[in-house]
């Protein structure tokens, strides 16, 4: 009798449910016996909750709504284990409840911080002389992972930051010359400046896309910005910005943090940031007299399943199936990267990550070389990295005209 | 020859577009020699600014883009021509300007404000005998315009609300028992709360909908919002709330504007003006120190052609469809609007109301019976109304993964 325990980890994304389904679908028909979820994952575990899988999606039809649920269907959490020689209460806790329901392996879908949990625990079972395997399955919208090409979830965020920048762009230029208008969009992503580019793919034939990108990969200066904004007006009248929350001064300073000096921080210490769009708007209304709006895209871009990409979802899922079947075999402290083959055709392989120490807890930011700093935009290098990422659409199962979706009971 | 020229006002709508669509697909099949389509409204109008859409239109590809494309494709204004004796010059100008391209007919396709201009031009024309004749097409997404059951671009704007709410509500529950927390939603509607009130279609057997909703038809008050939403986590971790931009304490003062005393100057010296629900989000983290969120839909409300609701698109195209044979029978100072026979079946005839007076400038709000104001919450009436008004999905033309829109040259 082999039986697996998958869980999910840190902010969800529009797709993490198909690596779900991938790793669920894979694991029955590799041989586990029965597979297990997490709960609010490691966390939860601890407190040994956790639900029989096929309750849920032995009906087909069920996994194909788990593949269109945005969210982390089995709840996540932000808990780590710490490291082990202060923490062993939670490590033999882990193992007595693995060992008490007989799971033989674990697989973890998450972002550098579960990848962390991955290592630790692979570590401390190889140590420990444990018998069970950890995998992680990659997931974040931000694409900060290192090693693997891109990461399922990050996809679907640039295809809805995308789209709607092209609404917000149209909208924006509804009143013409007869009123200018600066829109300052703002886009997740703490460190890297990966999901903001995307909204360089908004421009086509159709669509002039927006008029500059700011990222957290180049420091920015406000009385800089405040001039680049005034040579922008005199060229058109409509301007539309897309800056990432997480942009800083030269000193090492958020923007958002020059307007509230009451920031909280998260559980793990980062520093919560909200806002930048919204002071820079303020200071562009006050310096150059022009009408300006802030719009805060906000949860949607990790959450807007009905805009998924299916290269994205269908990546996801293929990453949570290779995840099983690894798990299967008995491997353990290991994650499954995509490596790109070809941009053109778009090409990917799907492959083992051996040394997961060199992934957790590490950040990947744009290369420089891909960033036009002069003209505040991306070059085309990176477009053509963002471009195959946001491909093709999934067909949504509607009722009474909502998206239909699956949640824990 | 006859010629008729059309012109879109006010804020756009996902669906604008789809009545510009109907008025030039119908003018040219009642006998409409020519459409031209005015740039940015009755102000552009006035400087001699329009086009020919059979440049556009003559290409039905072309009139299938322009029904899924946001925003105004002609460009809008929110120019106002003032009363007759003040400002007849203008009024002048425009029959100058009508005359001189031969135009017997004029469509505006707009909210309140363009029904004001609409009824202006009639009533001049009318006493100054003059030969053109005016109908208007009507268009809001805060389907505060009266007479009419509802308003073209208001069932697109709750599809979009009610979709998203689903996917926030999913996004917030994500860390359940062990993560408190509390969204804020702030929705669009200054003084009306039908777009608010559509947050309650999110809810089915399958999405727990949101927690309480706030409308500007009841006056809110700070203390007892607070008392509310403790009392709601004593049932449940994870809470979300819609508020509309418009809520108003009993003194008839905007939430939003409550921002100004109480919260911090930012380092550039302003006050943050903060959006309701901000300012509720900060008031909450405060009193009850618990984890809250601010989402503010912005713009996207009216701009998200990609969920536009086809039954909305549709009403939107004939609309515009009977505003074009309106015009070419040469009638006046009218106005299309739509009666709803039944809600379940739903069927809605298309009419004409004659007594554009009655319109222009009135704001409906949501009927108080309608709103269970005891649990924040609104009646099965409400829903009733709401829930045939999103039904049904147009389906996008996409290209290299993004909605494919026509823009103006």
């Amino acid at each position: 009798m082999k039986k697996l325990i998958v869980g999910q980890s840190g902010g969800p994304t529009s797709v993490i449910n198909a690596s779900l389904a991938g790793v669920y679908y894979e694991a029955k028909k590799v041989g586990f016996d029965k597979v297990y979820g997490m709960v609010n994952g490691i966390e939860g575990l601890l407190q040994d909750r956790m639900i029989d899988l096929d309750d849920y999606f032995s009906d087909k039809n069920n996994l194909e709504l788990l593949k269109r649920t945005p969210s982390s269907f089995l709840g996540s959490c932000r808990f780590k284990l710490g490291n082990m020689k202060d923490n062993e209460k939670n490590y033999e806790k882990v193992f007595e409840i693995l060992d008490k329901h007989g799971i033989n392996s674990m697989i973890y879908i998450g972002g550098n911080d579960s990848m962390d949990t991955v290592e630790s625990l692979s570590d401390y079972a190889i140590l420990k002389k444990k018998k069970q395997n950890f995998i992680g399955v990659p997931k974040t919208i931000d694409n900060d992972l290192p090693i693997t090409d891109h990461c399922p979830g990050f996809g679907s965020a640039c295809k809805y930051i995308a789209t709607t920048l092209r609404e917000i762009i149209e909208d924006n230029n509804v009143y013409g010359n007869t009123k200018p208008t600066v829109a300052i969009v703002e886009i997740m992503g703490r460190h890297a400046g990966w999901l903001t580019s995307s909204a360089a793919l908004a421009k086509d034939d159709t669509c002039e896309g927006v008029d500059a990108i700011y990222l957290p990969e180049i420091p920015f200066n406000v009385d800089t910005f405040v001039e680049e904004t005034k040579e922008l007006l005199k060229k058109k009248s409509n301007i539309v910005i897309a800056v990432s929350e997480g942009i800083k001064t030269e000193d090492d300073q958020f923007i958002c943090e020059l307007g509230d000096s009451n920031l909280l921080t998260d559980s793990f210490g980062h520093k919560e940031l909200a806002g930048c769009a919204e002071i820079l708007s303020k200071l562009l209304k006050e310096k150059l007299g022009v009408k300006t709006r802030s719009i805060t895209l906000s949860t949607l871009q990790r959450a807007a399943a009905h805009l998924a990409s299916k290269t994205d979802l269908d990546e996801a899922y293929h990453c949570g199936m290779k995840g099983a079947e690894l798990a299967y075999k008995g491997e353990s402290g290991k994650m499954i990267i995509m490596n790109r083959v070809s941009s053109d055709p778009y090409k990917i392989k799907y492959e083992v990550f051996d040394d997961i120490h060199k992934i957790a807890n590490v950040e990947k930011k744009i290369p420089l070389e891909w960033i036009d700093v002069d003209n505040n935009n991306v070059k085309q290098e990176l477009i053509d990295y963002l471009k195959p990422l946001i491909q093709g659409e999934v067909k949504q199962i509607y009722k009474d005209g909502l998206p239909q979706h699956i949640v824990l009971k």
